[in-house]
């Protein structure tokens, strides 16, 4: 077991241009800490992000971890054995010019921002809720804890440096509440050690990000790690006890789609073994496809379909459920944790 | 009860421009026959839609029907109490150039189009299945009954008729899966009379509607129509038991997503007494937001929220809960049908 | 010589769904007269659109004419003898929640809209200048005159019709400052008759019509009328002396792009003899490609090649030039007459 | 006077994330030399990229330059005297799965790539011609030289690192026509020294890169460097002596546009002295629009105004005025060398 908990000085913010803070190897299990998407800044009502984040350190990751063995061509596997709030408040906030429902500097007006506004959330892991507070009135509504990593990625190709803001092919920033325990992540290794990061838990999220910013918590992680060597994946992939899924990140957002629909849909003819046109046809029938975001630099979409109506075969060569089997045996050995939603994909 | 089953000589071929076949009064109850998008054509893997269908005769409607007392202003809502396939096979198919993985007309490239192939489904009412078999192959896979009405629409305004292709503010070629028995559909009425007209229906369909197609079945539909006067909706919305949902229809496909999620937003805080600000708050982390198509001339995104996260009060006056009651009667008078998903919510 | 003149009950406010005015035989020249886009009742700055103008009445198109012997799959040739403003001031403003650089229904967000302002500039037919005034200080400055006409279009098919506000392949609202005298616009024939239509007058306009509405004026038209049997045209097709060009609509602006390249490319392959690969090489080089509108329903891109560096030979069998000495016929008859462009190409 | 004429292992292949090969001086004379977008590979019919070309080694830039005092908040001016290719044969093709009117792996379809070809244009100085020849058939036209630098840019800010190919606020890979010889390029320094590159030499191209592919040449290149301190720019802008313009980089290609637009209204704002409002109704009625490209990682567009629109002040205190006069004393101190378009503005 290796565990790692950073201090602010050792937080990446960027995927790809930073060393790496450890060593993994393939099979390992990895007890690892990440902060909130604001450096665990904004507290209370009073902490507006526009005066207590100094741009662009926001979204701080916890690595890069270099895999031994691991290089361009080949795929990382991500399992998350546990995701779990590790502070009993979390936070959300708007941010002008930022978010779906807003002008930005690229969907850009002329419009007045609207105004910035913080909300506290409570954390309950014995009721497993997060509640809501109005700012104006008095509701208050207890929604159910659905922990998540909003970003996961591995350093880029072409030789580029990319924002901790950013999703796309290299994963990063997807901002979908796909990412829960219980899933095992591939991702394609564009360099020499992958150099994977962490971060951006959120304690609940709807579909969409739809004011850019979920309930913000700094999050107990615990991730196995793996290889898939000599095979490529050209766009992050989930896979769940139930779902394999495709996060396809874009603009404008019929891109996003095609991008997730098309690896889908390539994915099932090549691992299933139907034609291109079959798999075409049968995930027009079957795939759900939840928006992840609308807000961030590109925008994400994935598409999923159940297994049960694929041949029954398994993806990446079992890895899943192998990799599922190692996150029981961790959680059978420390009973006293929370391991939300992992059970039951 | 009224009944009515359309000749190919009756079917609506457009929103607007076409004289009502019926007059109905708010309160009642139809069971309607609809045609499938193909008006029925489309019955062995030869018939090709390019060489059996001849365009503009696609999508045939069943309607309108003038609703009494309907003005522009107020709102009218359909009820579905049942929608069930009522034939024993459906039939999905490629459209040259038509489909999200494949240029078009508009997203035109001057690669050649895919190729055309026609897929028979199976349809068992017994076992509350439709049938994918490979045209490759010997896959073949069982999936799941849940049938649904892609078209549901009034006449337009702004003097305009609209294909029944295509989805806008008046309902139309939504597209969305949601469309299911045990839902309410509220629309704007544009014109005297509303003139609302449904058709399209699938017997299941993915999010997205991927190849342009879903399995294409001519239905049996029961719904009950009723009016709220003085009330305008500006886009489709949908009451299920469960959930409050907007129906967003533009392109980008970004732009369906603010629709339909602003609309939420607007409706979550008038008619539940949130500020505009904390509805945006409270919708960002608990809706759910499933794509319906990027197929159509434009394009359809749903956002949903469960209600039992909003305050404890009905939406437009309780008319889902009055209509249900409605449906429940004639379920209990008609104990030999089917009504599949309408009890689930 | 036909006169036509329409009275404010005469308008049409759509394309399609309304009887002709007139019928005309092809090789007619007409005189004809258009109200601004505000029917005449934008002419202070106290006229706000939100006052003065009932929604759907906007943009009224004088016609539709008949076209004798035009039926689906013939071609429509207009070619603009005169567009000259027929009053001494013309108007424009900003419409809230209307224009590219505000959110709109479409591209909603939750802030507020823009401030309501009228505009009213001085036209000067002797120094062919149109006066901006600034609100907010004493800036002012002459610009030249270079009327066009925002919306040319013919009944739309698939059993349509649409609002005097949209461009698509039927022509309609596509903003183009290319649609000046001088050239031949080319469209497609949906319907017996063609019944086309013209309208909105705009003094000048920038290439996107920013805020939404150019220098609106009522004008005095000039136009030939004839008719390619039996050559369809997909898209709306200009010509000028210098330039052939297409006028791409859709959204997102990329589609806009899109569908004007492609048919430009086609057009180059067709008429010209070049493969299509050959022209897609040619068009890369030599295309110049101004944005038409980013505000109306669906956005134009004008995509144009200079003649000079295509084969030699004209386009549509010489239709262009023999309209053009029917116009040069004309204007030596009206001496007293301004034509504007129309010479320069 | 420095000159400097980088060897292929010189070669910069991002923005960012490479030190710098020379420092300058604000004021400075360079004398430079681009290799073209293929490292001069692309030689003859057969050297298809998809053989000759490993990626991510495409777009090689000269570069990248500290420009001595730059710091984060200043503006980097370039003036380019001359930009001349420095051979007699430049290359344009296709490639597989890039362009605007085929699919690409962000619009992804199922649809095969169109095929490779190459088009070798030989370029003439004397008569300033580059001349197409058609691949099949014997057409050839000789079109008109107007060379011009493809990709212009400085390091990006928030610790990215970005490939060559991309255009976005820092520059880049804008793709368009108007970064010609003339021309100063106003661009935000968002790193000490600055770190500006250029390269990707076009023989000539047109509003789009329908293709995806220039007529790529090698380019000898004079720049006058020269800094603002303590003004920051947000966006690409570009000054000619008859122009002020924007170049906005983003996706949808609407988004581009809005950038464009809205950074040039605020322009004409803040410089000139007009309010918001007012500058938008002037750059609705007066500005230009070519699109400049719709086949990089982000699209980009160029909004422009003639400054005789505009109340008599010059921008950025009068700096392109300044480096004109400069870039003047060079072509009078060189009078072999061929200047193109520079005097005409």
């Amino acid at each position: 077991m290796q565990s790692y908990h950073p201090t602010s000085e050792e937080f990446a913010w960027t995927f790809g241009g930073v060393p790496a803070v450890r060593k993994v190897s393939p099979g390992s299990v990895l007890e690892l800490w990440t902060e909130d998407a604001f450096g665990g800044k904004v507290r209370t009502p009073r902490d507006l992000v526009s005066k207590v984040i100094e741009f662009p350190f926001v979204n701080p990751q916890t690595g890069p971890f270099w895999v031994d063995g691991a290089e361009p061509g080949d795929t990382l596997a991500l399992h998350f054995v546990r995701i779990e709030p590790s502070r009993e408040w979390a936070a959300s906030t708007t941010i002008p010019l930022f978010g779906s429902l807003t002008s930005t500097a690229r969907t850009a007006t002329l419009q007045d921002p609207l105004p910035e506004i913080v909300w506290i959330y409570a954390v309950d892991q014995g009721s497993r809720t997060v509640t809501f507070q109005a700012k104006s009135g008095d509701y208050s509504v207890a929604l159910p804890l659905d922990p998540m990593l909003g970003t996961v990625g591995v350093a880029p190709g072409a030789l580029e440096v990319r924002s901790s803001l950013v999703p796309d092919s290299h994963g990063g920033n997807l901002d979908t509440p796909e990412m829960r325990s219980g899933v095992t992540c591939y991702l394609g290794v564009n360099v020499a050690g992958a150099l994977f990061s962490i971060g951006d838990g959120h304690c609940r999220q709807g579909e969409g990000e739809t004011c850019g910013v979920a309930i913000e918590a700094a999050m107990d992680v615990v991730v196995v790690v793996d290889l898939i060597k000599s095979r490529t994946t050209a766009w992050p992939r989930l896979e769940s006890n139930e779902f394999i899924m495709v996060a396809g990140s874009s603009r404008p957002l019929e891109d996003a789609f095609r991008v997730s629909q098309a690896d889908l849909v390539r994915w099932v003819s090549e691992e299933y073994g139907l034609t291109i046109m079959d798999a075409y046809q049968l995930v027009t029938q079957v795939c759900e496809t939840p928006v992840a975001n609308v807000v961030d630099p590109n925008y994400t979409i994935v598409s999923k379909v159940r297994k049960c109506y694929l041949p029954a075969r398994s993806v990446y060569g079992g890895m899943h459920d192998r990799l599922r089997e190692v996150g029981d045996a961790y959680a059978d050995q420390n009973p006293e944790h929370c391991f939300g939603t992992r059970r039951n994909g």
